[in-house]
């Protein structure tokens, strides 16, 4: 048995994982960030003694580490939060500050790592060698395995798919770049460029400028609108589309893998989005009849977190 | 020792390569492309014969396999030729064809991963974990390493840096596709765009013009020129080393290697380039202050292609 936690900018879930990667108890606590480590840290050790007390008393089996999942690079060593500016921390070693509090083993790592390594062990990545997740919210994340196993770099800073440049773009990166493929292929991306049609006055009249009026634009709604013929949102998503298929054929000719996963809020746009992708990708790869890398949806949606990071303790014990 | 082949477009160069690496003897032949894969195999064969005969003349130890490196992708058994415009080949499996030929054991690779496993025998790489290979030639090839093997991907498609999507340019890629990093950080890149800003009369009285309408540019004449301060050569050379750094950035933000080198003919620009490369790439990296990733250039020069050959039947025997 393990414990996996994700730490988030918003809640911290926890929750007990077995050998399997099914996730048999969770808990779940607002992380209230900006705080300190020690306070997040005392948090999460509160709800891991409450997982561990609760499975000791069911005779669940012993826990053998504990896995966490965080917002952030990682060292090479699984150690410390290189930074993290949705906690506001800067260098913190985690694991020393967990494994004192709690006893076990701790072992850190990269969200989006993590969401990658619950692919691998129980879901869409089940098998595959070579594999690249994107995770497409709010920003784009990803996470590669290579010869079977999370690929990290030589110092834990590696598979930032959202900052690979793609060309110019009408506004800059949070990073400070312009050019990300997370400013063309995010949620905020294409909320972004369709806002900018409708202020350019590109299609006055469309549905989406009216739901733009009336509270806000979200991808679901641009999505939604384009299935349903809306010019404007139909503009939106081949943009989209087109920028995030440059994405995943950078990653065929790069890495040719055997398999590529989308997951993130995006994702639930579903074959609308899987179709829009497979229509453009030929165009991106540079062996359009010999390459076979299957493109497919993420399996483990929101419990990716807390089962990655359980499988992470299970990985490094 | 081994036996590596350099089988190119131009020219098919055969070595006798010891244990470490190194160069004992060597031979060459014109490749006389297109011909029938019998026909090119029939004269590596000879050269083959002849370099083991001496080495048995000579003591100098039992050959134990044959190494060959093809202007094409290979597949992942390193035994079948995918295609090979320069050589005019489809579906080729060489292997077996050379060794019925020599009777030695016999392994094909692409060129580019040849060139990366040289540098990590004998050259930049010595001794890293993650590492990547930049050739700046004609075209942009490059290899990678990973967890301290060459990196092949699936099905022996992988790391085709010079075709990873860019943004827009001026002119289309010979794979069919608009804005491959071929076609902002190879050789024919820089000397199109020179002569782009020549026809559209950019500066017209730079040193520059005058060669181009005397005989032509080469890439050396640009940088050249652009080290003697020729305003329209600084602009080639300006975009050129914008989308290199933006090239080797995204390696850094994808793969976080040790080492990241500079082959081809491009790379004799030294330290120039170098220098030029080395102010943008801040910009493109994501973890600016974090990121320890070595930039510099290529060490097995001419002979990368043959020890890397000699090297790849010495990994996989």
């Amino acid at each position: 048995m393990y414990i996996g936690v994700d730490l988030g900018g918003t809640n911290i879930a926890v929750g007990l994982v077995d050998e399997a990667g099914k996730i048999i108890k969770s808990a779940s606590t607002p992380t209230n960030a900006p705080r300190s480590a020690e306070e997040i840290a005392k948090d999460i050790a509160g709800l891991c003694k409450s997982i561990s007390e609760e499975a000791e008393a069911e005779n669940l089996g012993k826990i053998e580490g504990i896995g966490v999942g965080v917002p952030g690079p990682v060292d090479e060593k699984l150690a410390s939060v290189y930074v993290c500016v949705n906690l506001g921390w800067d260098e913190v070693n985690l694991k020393a500050i967990l494994e004192e509090m709690t006893g076990y083993p701790v072992f850190i790592d990269n969200d989006a790592n993590l969401a990658a390594l619950a692919e691998l062990e129980v879901g869409a990545f089940k098998g595959a060698q070579n594999a690249i997740l994107f995770t497409l919210g709010t920003g784009v994340g990803g996470g590669v395995v290579t010869d079977g196993h999370i690929y990290r770099g030589s110092h834990g800073l590696g598979t930032e798919l959202g900052h690979l440049y793609m060309g110019e773009n009408f506004y800059d990166c949070n990073c400070g770049k312009n050019g990300c493929l997370e400013t063309f292929a995010s949620a905020t991306a294409i909320i972004k460029h369709a806002e900018k049609l409708i202020i350019d006055k590109v299609y006055p009249e469309s549905e989406l400028n009216r739901l733009y009026n009336q509270h806000g634009l979200n991808a679901k709604a641009i999505f939604d609108c384009a299935k349903d013929g809306d010019a404007l949102a139909v503009i939106a998503v081949e943009r989209y589309t087109k920028y995030l298929a440059a994405g995943i054929g950078n990653m065929i000719n790069l890495l040719d893998p055997d398999v590529i996963a989308l997951g993130g809020g995006v994702a639930y746009a579903g074959e609308y989005l899987m179709n829009k992708i497979n229509e453009k990708l030929p165009y991106f790869t540079l062996m359009k009849d010999k390459v076979s890398t299957e493109l497919k949806f993420a399996a483990t949606g929101n419990d990716a977190g807390v089962i990655g990071a359980g499988m992470l303790a299970k990985t490094e014990l």
